[in-house]
């Protein structure tokens, strides 16, 4: 890189210009840019949300639940076009004051719950349910460790790799070799790891594999920032075997489609309030967002 | 920025010296580099860390439960030196294939159940003992909700803007502007938030609040990245009311001082076994690690 005449101000100031695509949505600021109530449908759990990794992971989740029989886990899922700024509103920022998706409210708790962190919310609905976390102390502390795992880790995945390989208004050298060695460095955990157990917390499929997959499950199956070639993620076979298997699941290709406005029509489940709409196919199409989320 | 002209090749390969500071702890391959046990010693839990702003976070944590009367919460705490390379130890690695700390044995479970990630380890032990966290389904929700928040955002301040603020070995203008930018509307969250309520998840002082200080409170308090005056942390008041605050239970000045290996003697206890090893004061120093983890 050839820029080191730059020095950093004494005080940091917003240059509006520079935040790169989608830099009309990133702000130095939090709060509500204006006010909208957000809408409320019938079931327990309302989810503002969009099909990005973080989305994905929570309507997998739900859907899974579902599927074994909790129907306490009905609920309605909302769109919430990023794009759009749509997370700026004053409704969503009263679920998440961090305005990003996805956001949750439990009905049935306190007249609504807010949850916001696609982690917490896994967890929440797991502990609640009693299902897809172990309930051993040993095997959940490791279940615990995985989930926090990606939690902490996607970070360098979407908001350092993905960004800065995919979005940025230029191709940056230094930035995108330091973010492509640690996700490399991730998913030979995560190889590792698989080459030896079935799913990420051993035999039983969990919230753990749930976090994980959107992100690294679907990076090697080539699904994110067309990056494939460029890490090599063939040669990650293990996570591959896993991938796999998860998105085979009934449940997993459900969750993909909710909140999703982009891709092919069958893929695209704009809204959903009853297990029948997914038998719906045809939506318009939103942009697809920057999977930094 | 002047190198429009990189191009990334079709495949990325590593070229060990483009690390920056730190480089040679940094790998896009994961596992041990040597053969090497853990020490252990006689309490519940073993603690592999060092004092960073996530191993702070458990060494609070401990030191807090201790405080209030768990005496099952006893530890061990060993300093692990990531400049020499010591969480690519067998034993390391065998506790956390992330080979980053903190690492965490509960000895008291299955003979040594293995936690890693910092919030993990919080969220294991709140639960365990059932302290610092609510009890009630909403106020946990909540907690657990900031508790993921940091998890998910402290990279951006990490990762992101401490390494290319602090770290990299040129100022990168792009990515300083992005983390900063970043790093402020996370602070503007916990400002806003802060103005009205005493403490991350209201009147109780939780894990939620152990996981947000070590970097946001640090950070306001001028305790990190020698950043204060760029990102103009006086600015953010509540914040800095609620980390003075915190800064000043007698637990979290011990825990802050638990596996420290720089600055002033009296801010250093390298290894931790028991309550008066705190009246220990010579040390000898290590040189301090880069505050990204």
């Amino acid at each position: 890189m050839s820029d080191s005449a730059y020095q950093p101000p004494k005080v940091w100031t917003w240059d509006s210009e520079s935040g790169g695509k989608f830099a009309n949505i990133n702000r130095p600021i939090s709060g509500a840019t204006h006010e909208k109530e957000l809408p409320k449908g019938k079931h327990p759990f309302q989810l503002y949300s969009l099909a990005t990794p973080n989305g994905v992971k929570v309507t997998i989740m739900l859907e899974e639940l579902l599927a074994n029989g909790h129907s306490g886990a009905e609920y309605d899922a909302y769109m919430i076009n990023i794009m759009e700024g749509e997370q700026f509103s004053s409704g969503f920022v009263g679920v998440n004051p961090n305005s990003k998706i996805p956001a949750l409210l439990d009905t049935t708790v306190d007249g609504g719950a807010p949850i916001f962190e696609s982690g917490a919310m896994l967890l929440y609905l797991a502990d609640k349910f009693e299902d897809f976390i172990p309930s051993e102390p040993a095997q959940r502390a490791k279940c615990l460790s995985w989930l926090f795992w990606q939690m902490g880790s996607g970070p360098f995945l979407g908001g350092g790799f993905g960004h800065f390989y995919a979005y940025a208004p230029e191709k940056y050298e230094y930035p995108i070799n330091r973010f492509a060695m640690e996700v490399k460095r991730q998913l030979d955990i995560l190889d590792k790891h698989l080459a030896e157990n079935e799913y990420m917390c051993g035999v039983q499929y969990t919230i753990a594999d749930m976090a994980i997959w959107p992100w690294y499950g679907v990076l090697v199956q080539g699904g994110l920032y067309e990056a494939a070639e460029f890490l090599d993620v063939a040669s990650y076979t293990h996570v591959l075997r896993w991938a796999n298997q998860i998105a085979d699941r009934p449940a997993v290709k459900r969750g993909k489609m909710v909140n999703r406005g982009w891709g092919e029509p069958e893929e695209q489940l704009h809204e959903r309030h009853d297990a029948s709409d997914f038998e719906l196919r045809t939506q318009d199409k939103i942009g697809e967002p920057a999977q930094e989320t």
